[in-house]
């Protein structure tokens, strides 16, 4: 979904991205779960999208196809790689074998994939230092919110003592409408499927394991924390009752699942918090609350999912690098 | 209020921002509203707060006094001026003396002041990019929030379209009283000046005049506007009557006092938001929502004021400017 919201917006705003950010994107290669094509002179993006959206890759006629995933990276002139992967907590392949395959071959990396760096968040951190490449993933917590970037600007000058979120768009929904209209924990996951706010298989959401790798890539990122997956302890919402929820609603309070990260916990789970506070948030939104020891509490508030914001994320961290790169090379 | 903060903050934490941020901060010279005391080798801010706490800084002994401000700035060696006075909407006095003369004489800029800026935005920006210095203020929106440098980021990469914000935590207090409590304006004003969210005077504040400063500034710095406060349409909140707030109630919806700047607008008038409405906040708290062309729209929420929370705000604005320095030094 992200990959071809990404292509989408390349293939129309390709002018502006240039003139606006200096960014002359030429797609050098493209890979799906089944093989790759490359072509050095750039792919048409539109073209590239149209041909996925009728099957895979494999009917792209331009470019060369192989299926030797990821080890075509190494025989590639490219800058950046750009991980769109589905997120898989057992393991974080295939991210994991992308990500770190292009950092040793030296190329940046923006991914949106969540798996790879929850497990491995320290070790490609290292890794991505160690080779001198840039490793960027705003598109992996809040969509097509700049969470990370902007709990690095509430810590600035000031101690971050806590991050609290709401950080998966599903729960949150169920949770709402749970609370709204009176509904069983199941009945209110079907309408959720049904809307198409929860997957068939809603499992890595209701379980809090979502909410979890959002939240360790937040403690590693910026709180400075060198964690992985297993450090947080994670409950889901799938015990919650009917009448748990309308307790807490009689005491002007709301049941919201909530990933915690401080100096000494790592934790996802469903925690009351007042009606009037602004993690108390409806429907299928997200909200991040940073706490610092000078300046307070902040919270951001948006949607956290959805292909085409998920891709402008993409764009940010890519326009980051691009400045990064440059300022660089004015340096030398 | 803020410069007291800021004295506070800088005598209990010179050496962790020395540490963390590089900011040996050396106090050259104070100033309150009668005189100036300076001192080249630097002030003790402790001692400072003390004297002011206990009167005016012509009880500082140390130093040399003088009442003649702005015109001391010309003859000391200082890199930045901090300008923490009352805001003043009719000429943006001191203000606009203190931000130009410091300007003219080579110095960056920090202010948590609306009146001048609001006032004369273009003017001192073009100022100030002329002189090549550097003029941030961050505190003047927000109190501690990163309001500005937020809005900023979700603008990269991406187009900002519009801005609406519930800037004022004095109105918006007033207003959440009156939905909750079915108390008049009135009722809620005094309840407000009571509990101290109110000044003695609140004209400022329940006119709408301080949202405009606010969305005056937004729209220049993150939308790119070169407005001033005349080009804000602006209504307050004095006429809201218990009728309209209870009527809104029953519809599902919230009467707030909002900022709104886009691409045909700039207007300060109360309105109704849904109640699930991120903007829909409750009592003395801020929010603000970016929205932007691809990636949605991104709400900010937090304390609006407070003179801790703003004096982070300085000292964030002091690391951005320490660090553009360091980042220019390097480049030569």
């Amino acid at each position: 979904v992200v990959g071809q919201s990404l292509l989408q917006i390349l293939s129309e705003r390709y002018e502006e991205l240039r003139a606006r950010y200096g960014l002359g994107l030429r797609l050098v290669a493209v890979a799906d779960s089944t093989g790759a094509v490359t072509k050095a002179s750039g792919l048409n993006p539109a073209q590239v999208l149209q041909v996925k959206k009728g099957g895979g890759l494999k009917g792209l006629k331009d470019g060369n196809y192989t299926d030797d995933l990821p080890g075509f990276l190494g025989e590639l002139e490219a800058d950046i790689l750009i991980d769109a992967t589905p997120t898989n907590i057992v393991d974080g392949e295939p991210s994991y074998s992308f990500i770190r395959s292009a950092i040793l071959h030296g190329l940046d990396v923006v991914t949106v994939s969540k798996g790879a760096l929850a497990l491995y968040f320290p070790a490609l951190k290292e890794l991505a230092a160690h080779r001198g490449v840039v490793l960027r993933f705003s598109g992996t917590v809040g969509g097509g919110m700049p969470v990370i970037e902007f709990g690095k600007e509430c810590g600035r000058a000031d101690r971050l003592e806590k991050i609290i979120g709401v950080l998966n768009g599903t729960t949150n929904y169920i949770l709402s409408r749970m609370e709204e209209t009176g509904q069983t924990f199941r009945e209110a996951l079907g309408e959720a499927q049904r809307l198409g706010y929860a997957e068939r298989d809603p499992t890595l959401d209701i379980s809090g394991l979502d909410t979890a790798c959002k939240i360790t890539i937040l403690a590693n990122e910026v709180l400075g924390k060198g964690a992985t997956l297993s450090d947080v302890k994670v409950s889901g919402i799938e015990e919650i009752g009917v009448d748990e929820v309308r307790t807490a609603r009689e005491r002007g309070l709301a049941v919201r699942l909530l990933g915690v990260a401080d100096g000494r916990r790592l934790e996802v789970s469903p925690q009351t918090v007042g009606e009037r506070d602004p993690l108390a948030v409806k429907g299928a939104l997200n909200a991040i609350t940073f706490k610092a020891t000078h300046s307070g509490s902040h919270t951001i508030t948006g949607k956290g999912a959805g292909g085409p914001e998920t891709a402008t994320s993409i764009l940010r961290d890519l326009v980051a690098v691009k400045k990064m790169r440059v300022a660089e090379a004015s340096n030398i």
